[in-house]
C-alpha cells in the first residue's frame, strides 16, 4: 500500500479523555476514533490488525475442532426470560422494543441464543461433543466506559460454546479450549497468566481468566512465586493462618478515647498497634436485615465471596424459591447511615462487634487474632484487647477477604505476588445452568434424556488490540508484534525529489510485495523527520530508510522497531535481509 | 471436514412460514435457522458461504482502491439529527436509549457516521479521492420481514462511501464502484441487470440497482429489448405517445349509467371500451389539500414520481423552509372516504375530472387521449367521449406512472420487457447532501473550502446467499456455484461396513485436501440413499460416490450437481479428474 493513498490521519496530540497509553497511541497512530462514549470507529490500520487477530483466533479454534457460526446481535427477550437473565442482568444489558412493541436486547453474550439453536437441532449423544463459535459485535452498556478499547460499550468478541453428554467429556472440551487459548495468546506474543477466576454473571463453577500483565490492567491478580498457581484476587485461595488454641494470655478489654481517629491507619497510629491487629467492622444491608462483617485491618472484604456466603447463610435462595413472585435480585449494599445508627447506636465509623445484636460474620484471619482493637459503637471510642468468644460471639467464620501480595498460597504455602492484569480471555464450565433452564437435552446411549453439559469461552478481540499496545510501546509509539502489525515493513524514501531514492524505494517496495510481505511505501512528499516519526508512532516492525547519502555508497538503513540501533545494509541485499527478519519474527 | 463432526442438521420438511424456495432450501439444507421474525442464525455451512461471498467482495473492493474500515453498529442520535434523518427516517430506524437516557439507533446505513469520521480527519483536496468500506451487521425494523434472508431485519451489508473534491472526480469514483460491482456479480455467477433506480431515502440523483433476475424478486424492472437500457419501473423513462393535435373529431360527451361497474375492468367490459381509453381518477391528500391524479386505465400511478412532482408543484419545500419548526414529513396519502365525498360529492369509486374544483394533474399518456371514459362524480354513473381542455382543465401534465412491459424505451424507441428482480447491490451519487448538512469540507487547490462530493455503495451480503439459491436450485436442493459453495466436493463412501469402500473414501478425501480443495467426507453410518439426498439438498458442486460394486471394477461415480448425468471414472484418475472439474468451475 502506498501511504499517499492510505487513510492514515496520524495526530500529534493525545486525545483529551485518554488515560492509558493504548488509548493515546491507537488514536494518535490512526487506528481508532471515538464516535461517542465507549463506541469507536476502526480506521484502515486498526481494522487490518483486528482482522489479523481474528485470523489467528479462527485458526486455533478450527484446529481445536470448533465450528464457526454467526448468531444475531439482536436477541429476543423471550430467550432471556427462559434463562432467567432478563430479570437478573443489570442495566448493562441494553434493552429495547421494536415497532410492534416486542422486547429485545443487544447481545452482550450468546448463551441463550446458542442453547436455543442446539435444543432445536441436536437430539442424540451421537451429535456430541459439539463446539460452536462466532466472532461478532457485542454491546454492554457500561456505566463508565473508559480506557479506549479496554472498556468500551460496543466491542468485538469471539465466543464459543461447547456441548457434551457428561461432565467428563465436558472437561475435555474445556481443556481443549484452555489449550487453544494458550496457543492464541502465545502467538500474539503476550506475557500473560491463566488465572482461576470468579465466574460472575455467567454462572458455573470452573473458570479461568487469561490475564495480560500490565500496570494499567483493571483486574488484580496474585501469582504464587513457588508453584504455578495464579488467581484473580476475588477468587484466590489463601492458606489461612493457623488458629492455635494457646495463642497466649487474653488481656483485659479496655475502652479508650480515640479522638479524630476513624480509619484503620489513624487508629493504628494513634494506639501504636499494627493494622494487622485491628479489626474492621463493616455493616451491610442484605435481604432486609443488617449484618456485621469483620476482617483484619490490613485486609479488604471480597464482596463476591461475601455475597455467595450470605446467600447461603441467610437462605435467600430457598426463600426466593418459596415465594417466587416477589423474588428480588439478591443485592448486597453497605448499610445506610440510619441502618448503622439503628444497629450500633453510634454514628458511622465506630462500629464494633462487642454488644451487637445482629449476626456477626468474620473472616478466617480474624479467628487467629487475640487481644485486638475494634470500634466501641460510640463516637471517638475504641475497645482494645478484645477477644472473640469472650467479648462477643461470631455467628460464623469464613473466607471473606481479597487475597493480596504476601499471602500464603493455599496449594503450596509459597508467597503470593500481586499483578495488574487485562482480561483478554475467559473460559467457563457452565454445567447445566442454561440447558436445564431452557430444556436442552439429548438422548444418551440408553435412550434417557440428559441435560447438555455446557462450557463457554470468550476472547475480547478488540480489547486485545489495546492490550498488545499496553505491553508493546515506547515513548515514540507502538511496537507491534509481527503477527498482528497492520503492515510488516515500511519503506521510507527520504528525499522525494531525488530520482534515485524514489526508484530504489519503488524497487524494494515491489520486490517485498512480490515476496508476499505486507509492505507500506511512504511515498508522501514529506520530510524525512516526519516520515520517521509516523513510522515509529504507527509501530511497523521493520523500517527501511533510503537516503541519498547512503545510496551513494550503495547502502540503505534497516531498523527493527523494537531494537535500539539500526543497521546499514547493502541495497542489493536489503530485500533478502528483510525477508529473513520478517520470517524470524513471524 | 468429516460430516460426522460437522453441525449440519438437515431437515426433510419445509419451514411452515417459508414462501420462497431460498428460504425453504436454506433452512432444510442447514444453512440458517430463524431466531425470531426477520432474525437468523447462520450455521456452519451458511456462514462458510457468507465468508466466501465476503472474500470476493473484499478482493474487488480492494482492487478498486477502496479501504476497509469498521464503524459501529450503534450510532448516536446527534449525528442523525445533524443530517436531518432522525426526523425523516420512519419506524424502520430502530431507536433506543442507553442507561443514561441518551438516544441511539441501530445503523441501517452509515452515511452519518462516515461523514463524521471524514470531517474530523480529512482537511485537504490532497487527501482525496477517498473510498472507505466496511462489511457489517445492519438492522432495519421492517414492517413485514419475510422470504427468509431476502427481507430480514438483521442482515450483513457491505457499504462503501466515496469522497471527492468535485463532481467530475466523484463520477469517476462512482464508475469504479459500478465496475467493481459488475466484477463481483459476475464472479458470483448471477444473471443480473444494472438498472437505473430511484434513490429512495438515501437521497441523491444518480443511482443504479444491481438486480438479480428471479421470479420471486420483490422489485419490478423493465429492460429494453433493443438497447441495454434497464430500470426499476419506479424510475424507468418511457417514450410518451405523441400528442397529435388532429387526433380526430371530438365527439359529444354523454353520461351513462354503469350499475355495479366500478373497476376499470368492469367499466371497460360494460361499455366495451378498451381500458387504454378509460382514465382512472385517483384522489390524494397531501399538504392539507386534496388533489386529483389521472392515469390511463391500463397504467399504474408511480407514487415516487408523484411525490417528487407534488413536492415541486405544491411548493412544499419552500413552505417548509419558511416555517421550519412546524415542518412535517411530506406524506402522500390516498384521500379518505370523507375527503373523496367532499371533493366529488360522490362515494368512493366514481371520481372523475369533470366539474372538479381541486387541482387536476394528469399523466402524459392522458394528454394523447381523446373521447375517453371517466367517472361522473355520481354513484353508478360515468361520462363517455370526454376530452381534456374541452370538458375539464388539467392543472399540469407530467410523467406520473410506472413503466410496464410493452412501453417504448425513451432512449431508442425499442419495446420494454418486464422482469422481477432481487436487489443485491445499489450505487448512489449523493452529491453534497450529507457533507453540507454535517459541515464536511476540504480546502481545494486555491485554499477555498469545498463541500465533499459523496457517493455510497451497498451490497446485501446475506441477501446474496438467498438470491444465489433463487437462481440455482432444482427439486432436490441447492446448486451452488463453485465460488461460494461451502464445500467444493463431497466424497460419499456408500457402504460404511465395507473396509475397501471406507479406505478408498479416506484416500480420496486426504488427497483432495492436500490439493487445497474444500472437501467434505460423508463418514456417517447412514444409507446410500440418505447420503445422496443430503448431498443434493446441501448442493455441493461435485460429488464422488464410492460403492462396493464399482470398486470391484476399479471405478467410482462422479456427478456434477448441475449436470443431468453422472460419470464412471477409474479410481486411479478420480482425484486428478476432480481437480480439473473444480478448476474449470472456479
Amino acid at each position: 500500500m502506498r501511504l499517499s493513498n492510505l487513510f492514515m490521519p496520524t495526530r500529534k496530540e493525545d486525545p483529551a479523555d485518554a488515560e492509558v497509553v493504548s488509548h493515546k497511541l491507537l488514536v494518535r497512530g490512526a487506528y481508532i476514533r471515538m464516535v461517542t462514549r465507549g463506541i469507536y470507529d476502526f480506521l484502515p490500520l486498526g481494522w487490518k490488525s483486528v482482522r489479523k487477530i481474528e485470523a489467528i483466533i479462527r485458526e486455533e479454534m478450527d484446529r481445536a475442532g470448533a465450528q464457526e457460526v454467526r448468531l444475531p446481535a439482536v436477541q429476543p427477550a423471550e430467550l432471556w426470560e427462559e434463562s432467567g437473565r432478563w430479570q437478573e442482568y443489570g442495566p448493562e444489558l441494553l434493552r429495547f422494543k421494536d415497532r410492534k412493541g416486542s422486547e429485545y436486547c443487544l447481545g452482550p453474550t450468546h448463551e441463550e441464543v446458542m442453547t436455543n439453536l442446539i435444543r432445536n437441532d441436536v437430539g442424540s449423544y451421537k451429535d456430541l461433543p459439539l463446539n460452536l463459535y462466532q466472532i461478532q459485535t457485542k454491546f454492554r452498556d457500561e456505566t463508565r466506559p473508559r480506557f479506549g478499547l479496554m472498556r468500551g460499550r460496543e466491542f468485538i468478541m469471539k465466543d464459543a460454546y461447547s456441548f457434551d453428554i457428561d461432565e467428563e467429556s465436558a472437561k475435555v472440551s474445556y481443556q481443549q479450549m484452555y489449550d487453544a487459548y494458550q496457543r492464541i495468546f502465545d502467538r500474539l506474543g503476550f506475557e500473560y497468566a491463566a488465572v482461576e477466576a470468579d465466574s460472575g454473571n455467567i454462572g458455573g463453577s470452573l473458570s479461568h481468566e487469561f490475564q495480560v500483565l500490565a500496570e494499567t490492567g483493571e483486574d488484580e491478580i496474585v501469582r504464587c512465586v513457588e508453584c504455578d498457581y495464579a488467581a484473580n484476587v476475588e477468587k484466590a485461595e489463601t492458606r489461612p493462618t493457623e488458629v492455635s488454641e494457646a495463642t497466649g494470655e487474653q488481656l483485659e478489654m479496655a475502652t479508650v478515647d480515640t479522638p479524630g481517629a476513624k480509619t484503620i491507619e489513624e487508629i493504628s497510629a494513634f494506639l501504636d498497634v499494627p493494622a494487622s491487629n485491628c479489626v474492621k467492622t463493616l455493616l451491610f444491608h442484605v435481604a432486609d436485615q443488617t449484618v456485621a462483617v469483620l476482617v483484619r485491618g490490613d485486609h479488604v472484604v471480597n464482596e463476591i465471596k461475601l455475597t455467595a456466603f450470605l446467600r447461603e447463610q441467610l437462605k435467600v435462595d430457598a426463600a426466593a424459591k418459596e415465594n417466587k413472585e416477589d423474588a428480588k435480585p439478591f443485592e448486597l449494599n453497605m448499610a445506610s447511615d440510619a441502618q448503622v445508627k439503628a444497629a450500633t447506636g453510634a454514628p458511622v465509623g465506630f462500629a464494633g462487634p462487642v454488644g451487637l445484636e445482629i449476626p456477626v460474620f468474620a473472616d478466617l484471619e480474624v479467628q487467629a487474632l487475640s487481644n485486638f482493637v475494634v470500634g466501641a459503637n460510640a463516637a471517638d471510642k475504641h475497645h482494645t484487647n478484645v477477644n472473640h468468644g469472650r467479648d462477643f460471639e461470631v455467628t460464623a467464620f469464613a473466607d471473606l477477604r481479597l487475597a493480596q501480595a504476601g499471602d500464603l498460597c493455599a496449594r503450596c504455602g509459597g508467597t503470593f505476588e500481586s499483578h495488574r492484569g487485562i482480561e483478554v480471555g475467559h473460559v467457563f464450565y457452565l454445567g447445566t445452568k442454561y440447558s436445564d433452564a431452557m430444556g436442552a437435552g439429548v438422548q444418551d446411549q440408553n435412550g434417557k434424556m440428559q441435560s447438555l453439559k455446557m462450557g463457554c469461552y470468550g476472547i475480547g478481540v478488540t480489547r486485545i488490540l489495546a492490550a498488545v499496545v499496553e505491553q508493546n510501546h515506547d515513548k515514540n509509539g507502538i511496537i507491534w508484534p509481527m503477527a498482528i502489525a497492520p503492515y510488516q515493513v515500511i519503506v521510507l524514501p527520504l528525499q522525494m525529489k531525488n530520482e534515485e531514492v524514489i526508484e530504489a524505494g519503488e524497487k524494494i517496495y515491489a520486490e517485498l510485495q512480490d515476496a508476499g510481505i505486507d509492505v507500506l511505501l511512504d511515498d508522501r512528499k514529506a520530510g524525512a523527520g516526519s516520515k520517521f516519526k509516523d513510522a515509529d508512532l504507527v509501530g511497523i516492525p521493520v523500517r527501511i530508510a533510503i537516503g541519498s547519502r547512503g545510496l551513494k555508497e550503495g547502502m540503505v538503513e534497516v531498523k527493527v522497531r523494537s531494537a535500539a540501533e539500526n543497521e546499514d545494509i547493502p541495497l542489493a541485499d536489503a530485500v533478502e535481509y528483510i525477508k529473513t527478519l520478517v520470517a524470524q519474527q513471524s
